[in-house]
Parts: C-alpha cells; structure tokens; sequence
C-alpha cells in the first residue's frame, strides 16, 4: 500500500517524479547510461541544469528581472553563512520567527552586527511578530517566511528600501508571492523542490559585490553565477530530479493552480482541528502555515489509541518535531488532498470512539 | 546497447548499484516510500548512514583508530575552504601537482600563510614532484594523491610529524595505502564512492579544536561529528547509492582484491599506449596514474578516425581535459577489464587500418 506521507521534509514528491527518476537511474533518456554515471559537463546534464535554473525563475515570475537561480549544495543552514559571506558588510536586521530563523541570527553574528528586530520565542513561537520596523541603515533584512517547525507563515510583507533575503525553503512554489520583493531566497530542495541534496538560491544580481571581504570560492554567489551553477560538480541527481518536479508543476498550471489545492488541504484540516474537541492548534490562527499544521490532542491519555489509528490508516511522519510535542501535518504540493482527507477521518474516528 | 563509461566523473558504478537505487526510488526497503521522501531523522535512514560510515572506515582500515567518517555536500571544493577553517592557523605546507591542488592552495590563502613545498606546474604537471621535504613548523601538509586530469599519482609518502591532509577524491578505496599516514582525508563521491552529491570525509578527532577562530557551524567538521554527520538534513539519495557502493566493495574482497583488478586494467592500456607508436602517454611514467590514464595521438590528422572507431565501440568519455588535450580513459572501480580491451581492441585497429 502506498502511504500518505506527511513527513515535514524530506518529503512527498508526485508519483510520476519518482517513476522518471527511478528510470533515469537505470538508463537516463535512451543513453545507455544511468543519470548517475554521466558527465556533468556532458551536453545532456547542462541541459537539465539550465531547465532547471530557468524554471525556477519563470514559476516564481522572476524571468528577465535580473535574477540568477542556483543549484547549490549544503541546505538552508549553509546559506546562513553564505548570504552573511556575501552581504553582510557592517550590520544585518533579522526578524526572530523560529528554530531556523535563530540558527540564521547566530551564524550571521561571526560576520558582523545583527539586530533583531522582533522574535517570537516568548511563546515558543507560535505566532509571526508584526510589530517592528526595518531599519534603514542595514545592509540587509532576513526572514523565514514559513516556519516549518512551528507551523506559522508569514503572510505581510513591510515596504523596505533594503535588500530582503529569505529563507523559502518550506513554502517556496507553494502559495503566490510578489517575489520581486526578496532580492535573495534559498530554499532546500527537500520540501516543495526535490529530493534532499540541493538547494535553490535566486538572487537579484545588483545586491552582489559590495562587501569588502575576500569570499572563498565556494560560498562566493558570484562564482557561481560565472560558471552558470556548475563552478564543480553540482549534485547531478538531484538537480534532475529537481527539475523533473518543476516540470510537474509548470505542467499544473504553476504557483496560481498549486495554492489553491494548498488553501482547500490547509482548510480541511485546520477545520478539523477547530471543529474537533480532541485537538486543539498549537500555531496562532492568522499565522497559520498552509504546508504544516502544527497540533495536540487535549486529552495525552488518548495518543496511544490515535498513533494505533494513525497507523492502520498508513499515514505517514505525523509526529511533531520534539521543541513542540504533539502532532504535524505537512501538506507539500505533492501530498494530495485525498491524503489530507484519510487524516481528517482518522481524527474524526478517534473522536467517534472516544 | 550498455556503453563502456570512461567518464572521469561522475563515472560508471557497479550495475547492481543502479538497480538498487533506481528500486529504492520507488519503494525503500518494502517501506511503501520512496527514499527521495522518507525523513533523514527516520530509524531506516540512519541506519543507512551509520553502515555508509561505518563501512568507509572499515575499508580503509581505520576502525577504532581515533577517526570519524563524514557524509557531507559541496564537493572536494568545499573542503578546500573547510579544511583550512579547521585546522590553518599560522602556515600550512602545500604540494602542487594539479589544477585541483592549486585550488587549495588558492583557498587556503584567504585563512593563512601557505608554503608550497614543490609543484610540477613547470612542465604542465606530467610529473609528481619528489625533491621536497615537509616543513617540522606547519600546522599541517596538504596533498592531492591522484591527479584526474593529468593522470599521475602519488606513490611515495614523505614521513612527517605534523598532519597530513590529503585530497583523495579520485583514487580513495581503489589502492592499498596506509591510511593511517593521514589525518584528514576528502573526497567528493563521484569517482569510487558514488553518484555527485556527497563528500566523503574522514578525520582523526586529535587534530581538531586547534585553531583560534570561529568556524562557522556548516565548515565545523565537530559540529558535525557531533551530530553524526546529519547536522542538517543529509543528501539522502547519494549517501544511500555511496553506501550500496561500499557493501558492493566490501564484498569483493575490498581494497586489496580491486587493486589487483585496478593493477590489470591500468597494465592493459599502458602496454598499448607504450607499444602503439600513434600514441604517446602524457604523464611521467613512474607517475602513472592507475585511476586516469591520459595520452594523445602522435598523428593528429587521426583524431577523426579514431573519435569515429571509439564512437562505433559504444566508448564513452574519452576525451582529455581542456588543459591536456588528447584523451583520458579513467578507469575507476566499477569499470570492467572488458571496456579496457575494448579501448585497446580500438586503438589496434587504428593502427592497423592507418
């Protein structure tokens, strides 16, 4: 039985993704060679680097903006070090929403001044601070705009002369965002994107080049453009694996179609959530994430029996992450809505029988 | 038809490798998930990282010896910088025989004082330099075991006191050395270990912690072996291929019983390179690399002939490097004796029909 699959990332990605990707392990486009043996200088790979780099910037409508999109290595959590490598000449404003938000702050610090301008850790971050202001005088300004931990999401976005950068990696291509806000987003692939081992960086080309330090090679964004993403051997699967799921939802009717399947997952089981007695939302309701759904059951003497029904029902990584207990429901693009419903029954059955 | 790979990576691996992964990308271990969407915290997954590490250091012969093995992204590259973060705090001594350790020694530059003991550079690096000695004052010695490029590589190892860093990208798990001469050994994956995407690295624990600065947390090698080398999300796929990879190695008998292959493979084509009069090895016989074997047409009005002839034998990746010209046949771990008598089978046959 195929599961439904709610796992916070690593994550579900469309069943026909993992078909084309199966197949090119063995044999990739009728080469006789396995995507995982070919050159990543070879015509063929190139051509799948730059499908993938020119998707990424036509689904977020950043085409022709003087935006470069990236296909690095390392996860978000290099980026915190690297977008500090790269901007950061004298002071950076960051805004406080989260684990990953924190781990931004503290790596950015070795680089140089940080000011926080709002946190939400006095409630375990349960809701996305709105009252600050971002200064004038930084460098930069740094959000988290989904909080994959916590289950909250930015939803406004303050006017600002400031280069924005952001860390979309939970809700990048799932919802519709002037994009053309953010002068730098990386994202991991592993949620919205792809298989874990790359990471999407789109940057606003203009924003480089004005700090004064030496950049290594490898954290230099830069470089990279140069070498149109391959300065050296990029992560050949899982960019192809990347763009085959870009294709997919190019193929749907892009970021417009695939937020309106979010709305209708999220609704379903926030309603739940509201509506059943059993469990109550741990997120602060206007800040509610549409890809993860953060929740506990009222009753704990009751988790033993809704973790059994959880299990006969074949979901799959509903366990909350263990700095807010309880349970999460990630609903990437991929996690159809039928999987959403099986879940949504399952806590209904347990309120039946109770 | 299955062509014969020589590419000089990503290259061929074993095909019961691609197998697996390619089924593993459509049902992990009957879990009913792909391992493109199953969680890096999942017990399945850890477990898969814990036999990939554990099995490195077994083949190497560096169980229980005070060393820890890292799954982590960005390639050799990465370690460039990395490696300097760690470990440079005043001086480091550098060997120069390739474009790959000129690299290194380029990034290491930007944390410290580097001293090249020798380069080949001189004569376009045919040969490995023998006439230097390892400074007793450096924080360590750097050196790059085999030159994919250029086709050479380092047989004789200098005795020193201080720590020995080596990139062994391109010829790890394919001969029997001392492993333990070394205190920090890299490797990108895709020569011998695996598909693009992962990084190999092991490391002697007593030589970190040495340095004054702040490393930033993603180029901490204690970070990450602090966290059994999933600090953050890990490349899932190409640890898990890395890892069928090294199970395959082991049960051929491991280092000892492939370099015997490897030995064989590289007789076979050195023969015809040295007994064919329209070819001409480039790198310095003594030097020759059993990984990479480079050399070039004494005719160059037969290059279109020849390209022809490999073409029709379904040879795959033979072309030199730009900075080499000529051809480079590399002949990693997976790839069979067959594909070597099939290149020789070639090159005859040109100089029979010429």
């Amino acid at each position: 039985m195929k599961k439904h699959n709610f796992s916070a990332g690593p994550c579900i990605l469309p069943q026909e993704v993992f078909l084309k990707a199966s197949e090119a392990v063995m044999d990739f486009n009728n080469s006789g060679l396995s995507i995982l043996e070919i050159s990543h200088r070879s015509p063929a790979f190139v051509e799948v680097m730059e499908e993938a780099r020119s998707l990424a910037l036509e689904l977020l409508g950043l085409e022709g903006k003087g935006y470069q999109a990236l296909f690095l290595q390392g996860g978000a959590s290099l980026q915190f070090i690297m977008s500090a490598y790269n901007l950061l000449e004298k002071k950076a404003a960051y805004l406080d929403t989260g684990s990953w938000s924190a781990k931004a702050i503290k790596e950015a610090k070795l680089l140089g001044e940080v000011e926080v301008v709002a946190s939400s850790k006095d409630k375990n971050y349960n809701y996305i601070p709105k009252d600050y202001e971002i200064p004038a005088d930084v460098d930069y300004f740094h959000m988290t705009t989904n909080n994959t931990i916590f289950g909250t999401s930015i939803k406004d976005f303050k006017k600002t002369d400031v280069p924005v950068v952001c860390d979309m990696s939970s809700d990048i291509f799932s919802r519709q965002i002037d994009f053309t806000y953010f002068d730098l987003i990386y994202a991991g692939a592993q949620k919205n994107m792809g298989p874990a081992g790359t990471t999407l960086v789109v940057v606003k080309e203009d924003i480089l080049g004005k700090v004064s330090r030496d950049i290594p090679s490898m954290l230099d964004y830069k470089v990279h453009i140069g070498k149109d993403s391959s300065f050296n051997t990029p992560p050949v699967f899982a960019v192809y694996a990347s763009m085959l799921n870009l294709r997919w939802l190019k193929a749907k009717g892009g970021i417009q179609a695939i937020e309106k399947e979010n709305e209708k997952k999220a609704k379903l089981i926030y309603s739940e959530i509201d509506i059943n007695p059993l469990f109550k939302g741990f997120a602060h309701k206007p800040d509610r994430s549409n890809m993860n759904a953060t929740f506990n059951l009222t009753d704990d003497s009751l988790k033993e029996r809704f973790d059994a029904l959880c299990k006969d029902a074949g979901l799959n990584g509903i366990n909350g992450h263990r700095s807010v207990g309880g349970y999460r429901a990630s609903m990437y693009n991929a996690l159809p809505k039928k999987s959403v419903s099986a879940l949504v029954e399952v806590m209904d059955e347990l309120e039946r029988k109770a």
